[in-house]
């Protein structure tokens, strides 16, 4: 697989979107944008599931098992394929999603969740994980600000901080994948540092850039 | 727990509806029916994907996940509550249908299958399993006269041999959980065999029976 794979990853209201809409301009007309989950048709009707369902109606159980379906076809599917033919792929999300909301959001059994998403992404791991870090008091403020509250957003504020922690973990144990940015920095600041990153990795830069 | 869990398994068009139709008015009007994938709001939606989806839209890998996810909520959201309830539960399919049809009919590996339907169930262990068996050309003719096609039914005769082999391996693994019945016979003698047994282990028949 000649392409190189990029995560975007944070709890809400980082500005995810913005930033991965700002890289897919930087960076050549070659670039699937995508994201997870919702990433496939079948996808998409799973993230409706995972996000718009009411509170208590999927247990914690079915919802790891779900992402990691949704994950499994967005693989089979999207990525595996992008990737062979030498596309840069920006996914909003990928496995420390998992591990972060399922794991340490919810107190599921890390090793499990790990093996589950392994599984699921049949290995295929990110050449660059990019995580934007922020307060999720000043995140979740941003989010509320964008509309209405899914599932996830509803979640009490010491979630979102198990959330935090356990990606600032993450990007603490590989360095080398990771990218950690202040989220609370200007959105041009952002793009800058994670655009000056990533075209090391990919010297795939526009001519007029 | 102390309400017994029975299992119908089998291939397509063995009669397992009609078999638990009638079991369940053979035994005290304390007994809860339901299905697997479907036996939940989530798992009817789940059920809707997995069934009629076009052949090819759902990767194996995130079917074998899909009906994982299923399980867990219906061992979470109903299984579970009406076990320890006392109930008596006759499920339509159980993990031995990922057994058979994910891993001896799609070829995944099954001990991977059966680790994640373990967790899928949590470890919830049918008390019988009655396996009706039949000639897959005899079963698929029979489902074919009951109308539509879904997408289990349109695989290959081999794939159903494949079911059908797992199934009575997994039988003959461990013969005090199962019942085997030859699902040629007639209905009546069918519901004689399985009734008789079902007895036995519930002590539980209508007065009037």
């Amino acid at each position: 697989m000649t392409g190189k794979l990029i995560v975007f990853e944070g709890g809400e209201g980082t500005g995810k979107t913005t930033q991965i809409r700002l890289l897919a301009a930087a960076l050549d007309h070659d670039v699937l944008v995508t994201r997870q989950p919702g990433g496939t048709s079948l996808g998409q009707t799973l993230r409706g599931l995972l996000l718009d369902s009411p509170p208590g109606s999927i247990s914690d159980r079915a919802e790891a098992l779900l992402y990691a379906a949704d994950r499994a076809q967005h693989v089979d599917e999207v990525i595996r394929p992008a990737l062979t033919a030498g596309t840069t792929v920006i996914s909003d999300r990928w496995v420390d999603s998992s591990l972060a909301y399922q794991a340490a959001g919810r107190g599921m059994d890390p090793a499990w969740v790990a093996e589950l998403s392994r599984w699921a992404t049949a290995g295929v791991q990110p050449d660059l994980t990019v995580l934007l870090d922020i307060d999720p008091a000043v995140g979740l403020a941003r989010a509320a600000r964008r509309g209405a509250a899914d599932r996830l957003e509803a979640e009490t504020l010491d979630f979102h901080h198990r959330v935090r922690w356990a990606y600032l973990r993450l990007a603490a144990a590989n360095p080398s994948r990771y990218l950690v940015v202040d989220a609370a920095l200007p959105v041009d600041a952002i793009a800058h540092l994670v655009h000056a990153y990533v075209f090391q990795i990919t010297a795939d830069r526009k001519a007029a850039a």
